[in-house]
């Protein structure tokens, strides 16, 4: 402990990069914490749901489908790394409202923001932004928004959610498509412009967007038509008959299966090319390709740089744009803000999603992919100041605690305890894989996936499970090698419970 | 003028119907504003856009597609009914955010809100709603949301805006129509699960939904191919092959053209009949039906009562699901929360979705709505309580100042006003109509449209067009017959110089 207190306090960490561009940065100043007077670690007193949250979970569910809901939250009294629900547990939250909290429960910083007028003018004045926005909308895009931009990537558009972030980018990708083909005209014919208004080609082409078996991109008709990971998200919803390519499902430790993974690479790219090539020969060719870079909802699986590097080639070959969707991953988790940066592409993606830890949805894209016309990627939102507002602080705060830095460190901490637990209960948990804090490990069944996950949150640690075998972890960017030893502590119990 | 003042502070209003409760309101204090401090009239000192938001346009336009920005706004300057712009230009604001503004600007009642520290942790810590709601959300569900809801519907689902509202809400239709199919079944086949993971029947079933020519409901894929208004929506995005109705076109006064218009309604009706009867032959059932209760984006195309209770009869009895896109008509605006309650239907529809001036989006739905399983209309934050908490404050001044009286009063004085001008300039306008303040008039040319709009917003009042030929008035729910005054006053002097 005093060795963790001492590696935050010491004064090494003045420099922070963030995103490529050098900042100085005042010294860490908190030792275990960096949200004062957060708990000390959970505390847990009744079964969870408790007898209030189950009150509640009645409750809702008399109104809607409330089958999911873990619990009911306390949010005047969660803080920092930790939830409170209505009936006084106190969560270690190593889940975060599915990765969407990046500076955790009532930040001071966040709170103070809203003691601004101005900023509460921005709540109350929702604005249509594609028609009237405020006047310090093009610079808060500029300072907050593309100061964090992917390296190369120098246009953004605002959304709402992850879904319809994804949704809206790939029909950006259908228009760059057909103005290529149109050979960069903008005129469209009168066939074309009568045909799309009863839902007919050529106006409404018949182009497909290719995906990855696990992959989840979310869950409109167009985002959920390239969504593979779980049935209970597609079933009964019409789809697009599009392409599904094999996603890499590597053997870990990587360092001990490289043979094998590298085959199962080249095994998936060969899927990807000959479904071009089907595609395209069945009159329906790929405008483009959404990829997570660490598939999420599907397990946290993972490629490589080469996989995704050789995906970049083979997409640009064929004429099709690469979306990479960085809804889950983006926003710092990963140690850097996006996880392709990961990767050394040749070149940024040509578009990059985000949402959840960003606050607001939305996705970057290359210069060519702003639609010729206006009005074609619109809707009367547009995003959501009040959520920009919100995304100053928190990358203020990423910057000013070096928190990239910190997840790194304690990503290493978290992985190095997860290995060990690989190689103390072998048969319980395998495959420990992640980046930053953006890890999850494998159990052999989902029962004792769901078990572990359960047991964990008896002993006050709120985690989440993905795919069908994993654990998932999702931690706010302010969790600390402390809040690391907490979590690894409890989950050791519980593996040794199981035995 | 004397004459509205009286209108307003007389005491004779102090009951209020607000959905069927009665409620006792205090006597409107206020003479011709209910937002101290609001401007007088409209003033225009530049062109507009002005210098400063013709810059703006340009610094926008270098980050992403800017070519449907009109004007750069201050919104802290901004007040009640009158929308300031960055170049000190004072508009009536008779469009609000493409009628997403119910109090206008700054209203004092929603900005008192958000000094409540409790209010302020709503907006910090936003939930994944789905998981792990706050403990006061089934209470703020009921208190706000059902407060209001349609009669009859006593559930609702929250999402984030239109789109994905109308998009979430057909799901849900989808999902009802396959479990009746499956005799109220909870069980998949193992053929159902297999290939819907790869867009396939019968997993990913060849269902389809009906929609109407002129209408809109959204631009995500399903949405999109629903949306029948301009092909600048929906050129070169792939779309589902769904069946196509008309809506009645009307001719105007209705008074006047009672057979014709009867006429329309049937020849509309039997299409819809028709076209059920094709899906279903071509193995592509309709599972619902989705209609606005005024085709707004479309040209505030209006339907008898008639037209819906048929149209209601003929869904159910094909077993298809009625939704009534209230997305723009919803919150207020015809004098009734919801438009559909002008109708008369025999119960309530099956669906009503939300968004615009409910501050966030959703739907209401029947009880066999609710997806028997969990996680299947789903996603990260389902919603967003902090917009609950603006409807709420929206919803007490709906109540404590009797708005929807005052959109009657106001808008019986805008339709008067217009159909003067009908009368005065036939060769200029026709076809006034509309419900509250939810009013439109019609021109011979987009040209001439166009024009008005333009030379309006010269003489400091913003409005909208709609459809290819109408003006359409989307005001607050504030907006007095004092305001009409202005507006209408306005208005006659642009058609007049245009003669």
């Amino acid at each position: 402990m005093a060795q963790i207190c001492k590696k935050l306090i010491s004064p090494l960490k003045k420099i922070n990069r963030l995103n490529g561009s050098v900042q100085v940065t005042h010294t860490l100043r908190a030792a275990s914490t960096l949200v004062a007077g957060e708990p000390e670690g959970p505390t847990v007193k009744t079964d969870i749901p408790g007898p209030k949250s189950r009150q509640l979970v009645a409750e809702l569910n008399a109104l809607q489908q409330a089958g999911a809901v873990q619990l009911f939250a306390d949010y005047d009294h969660s803080l920092g790394n930790y939830l409170v629900d209505v009936d006084g547990n106190v969560l270690l939250d190593v889940y975060t409202q599915i990765s969407s909290m990046p500076l955790g429960y009532n930040h001071p910083e966040l709170l103070q923001r809203l003691n601004d007028p101005h900023n509460i003018k921005t709540i109350v004045n929702r604005p249509a932004l594609g028609v009237f926005p405020g006047a310090d909308w093009p610079a808060k895009l500029r300072d907050v928004l593309l100061q964090v931009a992917p390296p190369g990537l120098k246009h953004v558009t605002t959304m709402m959610c992850g879904s319809c972030s994804n949704e809206n980018a790939l029909k950006n990708i259908f228009i760059w498509y057909q103005h290529k083909q149109r050979g960069g005209s903008s005129d469209f014919s009168r066939e074309e412009t009568e045909s799309c208004m009863v839902n007919q080609s050529p106006g409404s082409p018949s182009l497909s967007v290719m995906s990855f078996w696990g992959a989840f991109h979310g869950r409109t008709l167009g985002a959920l038509s390239t969504t593979h990971s779980k049935y209970i998200h597609k079933i009964d919803i019409p789809a697009f008959d599009w392409p599904i390519a094999s996603f890499p499902q590597y053997r870990y430790p990587l360092e001990e299966n490289k043979r094998e993974n590298d085959a199962e690479d080249k095994r998936c790219l060969a899927e990807v090319e000959d479904l071009f090539a089907q595609f395209s020969k069945k009159g329906s060719p790929v405008a483009g390709v959404i990829v997570e870079p660490i598939q999420s909802e599907g397990g946290d699986n993972e490629a490589s740089p080469y996989f995704f590097q050789e995906l970049q080639r083979i997409a640009k070959k064929n004429g099709a744009a690469l979306l990479m969707d960085e809804v889950q991953t983006g926003g710092g988790p990963t140690g850097k803000m996006w996880c392709h940066e990961h990767f050394n592409l040749d070149g940024p993606p040509d578009v990059v999603t985000f949402s959840k830890k960003m606050q607001l949805g939305g996705y970057y894209h290359k210069p060519d992919f702003k639609p010729p016309q206006p009005y074609r990627v619109f809707n009367t939102w547009m995003g959501d100041p009040s959520k920009l507002l919100l995304l100053q602080g928190v990358l203020e705060v990423i910057r000013r605690d070096a928190l990239l830095d910190l997840v790194q460190k304690s990503g290493e901490k978290l992985l190095t305890g997860l290995r060990s637990f690989e190689r103390e209960f072998p048969q319980l948990v395998h495959s420990a894989r992640g980046r930053g804090t953006f890890l999850a490990i494998t159990c052999p069944s989902t029962k004792l996936r769901d078990d572990l996950v359960a047991r964990l949150k008896k002993k006050g640690v709120q985690t989440g499970g993905c795919g069908e075998l994993s654990v998932r972890l999702r931690p706010a960017l302010i969790f600390t090698p402390k809040h690391a030893d907490i979590f690894l502590d409890k989950f050791r119990q519980v593996l040794k419970e199981t035995k």
